[in-house]
């Protein structure tokens, strides 16, 4: 009877006990997790922090009783202090302090990531937060319902950065996002991000592009964030949104190898270089699936994935991850936004003779009501006419994110983008057109690259 | 210079003149038009008639003026009378009934469909209608405004008697279906279209099924729907929707070969039997593309793919179509129902060895407001493991469409069932989960696999 260990109780941890249960019900599975919050969606916080989820129970994707059901022992408020790979054991420290051996036949690490601390100084002040863990966002609603903020100033613009702009602004707050590059949202092209920026300002976030925040004092009730060159900015609340990096520290100590990009080296099979560990999720280096290489992209949606495999293998399967293609979305306010694959800098670099088309266009028939414009931009190598990526936007209900999919699932089997035309899309007036927007834009690239050769 | 006749100003018509165009601007096009409408939204009409398109020019793709600027010569209110395929010419009548030779080098015949009329007395009697064409949706409209009726009876549940249904009701009519079938909507599996009857009678639609309307009499202003067992329903109005057939009488008298279905018979590169004679949209049969044999589809998406391929091979191209997945969408009051690929009993019937599961879940995370329910069913091979189809249904604006369609895109690239779960779909929980319900759908079904065989 395999023991398998799984250390992290988020999205890779439990998908990996939950598939290796699924494959094998006489596996048996501990779990052991820092906090007593396994399962939870990290992805929902911002939600939670809006008042839009009432009761943050609400944002467990599992129970502890559900997850228990299925024979998965929990360690909850347990800390992974060690890992003795050549006696296949762990040493783990108990709520009281106590400490724990635990066998294992096969480990999985899956202890996630921990939110970058960028050079600020007075970054740990009252009143400035970070946000990934459970434990973040309790501190940031105690304070905000504690202090009645009224105002709060945003450190960062990707993603999470982002919703939180929305999310304090749901919740009445004067919100302002301070971001060191010249756009928001630098994952999609900067005229593409511009519609993010656009929506913000329409909703009364002002947004400070090209400003490095240096430096948070308090005074008199305030916090001042200033940078080097003069800018400052007051705020009752300061929210460091500047990124994660995997948690490896563990790993590292047993001699586990990371890669180049500083999270833990897995081959496809989710192995580590170390007998029977395995590592998934936000703390490994994930393969992309286009460029052939590891790169560090921790997402949710890649976290279940390559857990899923590493509880497959772990019980003697022999899966291999298909790699990711960088596929996004994110909803601010009433705009999404999406991507998939690579867009032309990144392909460009990646030596394919990269070419975008653009195409504006409606989400379903003008003359059915409530149409709304999206913008879609293809990416295709010139030579090989092969789809390399897509980027999309649009409103929100509006099918941008499945439309996302579509190319992502076209990128996957790596079709070329004429062939998209090929595809039985579905129809109806209130919902597309008889050419799908993905195939006018694929249209419009074709004709786009006709063109070029042309001239 | 090549002189490209065609015959027919509809979907397929109009996608074969642009796609010559579009690749050889040097090519001459005249386009032989039956009525003054070329190029409108025959799947919009029931949106015209429930009031929402206000104007019914609206309903026009493209304009008369932007079809001609491509360099389309448009002959309107023209009809071809005989195609005399040796001599290579149209004899046409104009608008004035004199005859007119056009000469052609090649010809795409893209005459579509007809309403069909089913065998039921009193089918011609005034307040009895059928929809397909500008001059029905005239003359259903001027009666809706000259005699202002209260209730209407629908003969037919498939896609336009639904969504008529739903256009009565939104005008404010007392709207009743009567359907020969146990259920509406064939297309979809029983418990699916059960969704649509259900949307149906919280709007108010009473539906009647297993009634075959025999006859129509009109007593005191009154029309009186009875079958032949003593179903008996009065109404101001009825809309004969008993599906359509394709308008081929011009083709064969020139001696096209029309195939098993009773539609014209093309290879896939939408070639007849006669030399330079192309044919596509609703008056062709369709090369199914998992069935691998001709069926006939009409459905306007499959009419703009194969006029592109007709357009592009009667100016010297080589392009095949690949064929059509059966995907379909409709939008009924607030609910989508959707399909692609083959239904349990379609892939049983063409050999298949299927397995049908199904899952319930939300569109998007429970946590975040506004979450409704979807019901997924995926078909696939026990054998292959190979995915075989899927069926749909949840409210409008989340996302069932484009769901579809990602299954389309699978089913289009052979995937099986489990390697949905390697696509890198788009998540956030406005708009998803982790495993988006795709995944989770074909999670359930190789789990019920797993079980089938266990058993």
């Amino acid at each position: 009877m395999t023991q398998l260990l799984i250390i992290g109780g988020s999205d890779a941890g439990i998908s990996a006990a939950l598939r290796a249960k699924e494959l094998d019900p006489t596996v048996k599975i501990s779990m052991v997790v820092a906090d007593r919050f396994p399962n939870f969606s990290i992805c929902g916080l911002p939600f939670y922090l809006s008042g839009e989820v009432r009761n943050w129970r609400d944002l467990a994707h599992r129970t502890k009783a559900e997850i228990e059901e299925q024979g998965i022992h929990l360690l909850l408020n347990h800390n992974a202090e060690e890992i003795v790979a050549k006696k296949k054991t762990v040493r783990v420290k108990d709520p009281n302090g106590s400490p724990l051996e635990l066998k294992f036949d096969k480990l999985v690490i899956a202890t996630g990531a921990v939110s970058a601390r960028p050079d600020i100084r007075g970054i740990e002040l009252p009143g400035v937060f970070s946000l990934r863990w459970m434990s973040d966002s309790f501190a940031l609603q105690k304070y905000l319902e504690d202090n009645a903020p009224q105002s709060a100033v945003v450190i960062g613009g990707g993603y999470i950065g982002m919703e939180m702009a929305d999310a304090f602004t749901y919740r009445g707050l004067n919100v302002s996002v301070v971001e060191f590059a010249s756009s928001v949202l630098t994952t999609v092209d900067p005229d593409f991000s511009q519609e993010i920026s656009a929506e913000l300002k329409r909703n009364g976030v002002q947004v400070f592009n090209g400003v490095t925040a240096r430096e948070i004092t308090r005074t008199e009730g305030k916090l001042i964030i200033t940078d080097s060159e003069g800018f400052k900015l007051s705020a009752d609340l300061v929210l460091v949104a500047a990124g994660c990096k995997p948690n490896i520290d563990l790993a590292v100590a047993t001699g586990i190898k990371t890669g180049n990009h500083g999270a833990i080296k897995v081959n496809r099979k989710m192995e580590t270089n170390k007998e029977d560990i395995y590592a998934a999720g936000d703390c490994v280096e994930t393969w992309h699936n286009l460029l052939a290489e590891n790169l560090y992209l921790p997402l949710g949606t890649t976290a279940h994935k390559q857990g899923r495999i590493a509880g497959e293998n772990a019980i003697g399967g022999d899966r291999e991850f298909p790699g990711s293609l960088g596929t996004q979305v994110v909803k601010i306010f009433d705009t999404v936004i999406a991507r998939t694959g690579l867009r032309d800098e990144e392909a460009a670099r990646a030596g394919f003779d990269a070419l975008s088309a653009d195409l504006e266009t409606w989400d379903h028939k003008v003359y059915y009501p409530g149409a709304k414009k999206m913008r879609i931009r293809i990416t295709g190598d010139r030579n090989s006419k092969q789809l390399l990526g897509a980027q999309m936007t649009g409103s929100y209900q509006t099918e941008v994110s499945k439309r996302i999919d579509v190319f992502a699932t076209a990128l996957f089997h790596r079709m070329k983008v004429e062939d998209l035309n090929d595809l039985d899309l579905s129809y109806t007036p209130p919902l597309s057109s008889p050419w799908d927007p993905i195939q006018m834009c694929a249209q419009a690239w074709v004709k786009y690259l006709l063109s070029d050769e042309g001239s």
